[in-house]
């Protein structure tokens, strides 16, 4: 992704400042940080004991750390992090709003699957951004081992009452359709960021298309990328015991 | 406070362990950010902006490193920290539960009017306990000039409209009021915490009241504390533009 076409969504604008498909990028991993950061330490009451209440504002805390450099990031390169991260706000929350976890167990299978998902989203995204873009996506994302913990809680969990696998099972697939889902809305509204997609996707990004949406051979690679995307989902429930 | 006599509560007890009193002190410091941070962090949805909610999450973040510093120093100290925490769970639950705020704006307040009269507490507190939890505590408490820019927001938002501070007054008594009944119920429970206070209150702390509750005395002393501390909210609400 290093053509130097005008479309090419990981160089520099004309102006100088970053691509707008970069913009785009980290403003939805701004403010997909500070929701999971809210949505998370929301889910005090659900935690079973004061141990796990602390590991939980952990978990959040981690969240803003990774918000924070994000933000930062976009103040640097000049860009208001608040408009960054606007167009981002009504398919996020629509996500957390859909999936809003009933038991601590749920509140585990989300974290953990919707880290994940997000984690392998962002990274492949961000492998057709410019250098200083990927390396700061990767730091965000990395999951510093605690996804393996939480994935060893709910294995146990299973393990002890086998007729949870169904119902969790089931409420993992409904997190990853509805990630997906509202990631269409966003690839169709963004253009620039579809085009990253794209890239991502398999494809080379630009073409002829315009500046109106994503055209349908863009959203054929964000399918693609998705279809990646689902597969690691896969392997990740098997790692909480669980079945795709 | 350092007689060495067995009732000093800044003293190592018999078994070479921390003082009871600075177990209870560390156990309800511990708590008492952990709640603040969960509490701040679910009212980021009264926030009226994005950039507001960012805000929100670096208070509530900060909450959450303290919490972590002092669970850390009562690991250290050989105590289990939830074990710690446990008898503050209730008092300080319900003083959320009483003070929910209802906007952004009462939301600001409680966070200043919270932290100051809790710093205070704290750290008039600690000064009867070993050098160590002076230090930690005074750390975990120091404001950051954060408090400052709380009550600059709460200033201009009552100069705008001046119909504000009434109601807002009217809120910040109430939240101190309700601190202090939690605050006695906890003393009048807490025999080792109401000698550290009752030694923050301007008595030697000890005699001959044994180990059933807090003596007369000692209450009297926790009671003189609590007048100094209601002095100290009363100049902090003069800094928002309220009355006491």
């Amino acid at each position: 992704m290093t053509t130097g076409s005008p479309t090419d969504p990981g160089a520099a604008a004309v102006s100088g400042g970053p691509a707008a498909g970069v913009v785009d990028l980290l403003g939805l991993l701004a403010y997909a940080e500070l929701i999971a950061f809210f949505r998370l330490a929301g889910h005090a009451d659900l935690a079973p004991t004061l141990s796990a209440k602390g590991e939980l504002a952990a978990l959040a805390a981690v969240e803003y750390e990774h918000y924070r450099r994000v933000h930062e990031r976009l103040t640097r390169l000049g860009v208001d992090p608040e408009s960054a991260m606007e167009p981002f706000v009504g398919p996020l929350d629509a996500w957390h709003a859909r999936t809003e976890p009933q038991s601590w167990l749920e509140g585990l299978v989300k974290a953990y699957v919707g880290d994940g998902i997000a984690g392998d989203f962002y990274r492949q995204v961000a492998e057709s951004a410019d250098d200083d873009t990927r390396e700061l996506v990767g730091g965000v994302v990395s999951e510093n081992g605690r996804a393996e913990v939480i994935a060893a809680r709910v294995r146990e969990a299973v393990a002890d009452d086998p007729k949870l696998a169904g119902r969790l099972s089931l409420w993992a697939r409904r997190l990853v359709g509805e990630a997906l889902s509202q990631a269409q809305v966003v690839a169709a509204q963004r253009v620039e960021l579809a085009a990253l997609l794209a890239g991502a996707g398999g494809r080379p990004a630009g073409g002829s298309e315009g500046a109106k949406g994503a055209g349908a051979s863009d959203l054929g690679a964000v399918s693609r990328l998705f279809a990646r995307l689902t597969d690691a989902h896969t392997a990740r429930l098997e790692a909480m015991g669980l079945s795709g």
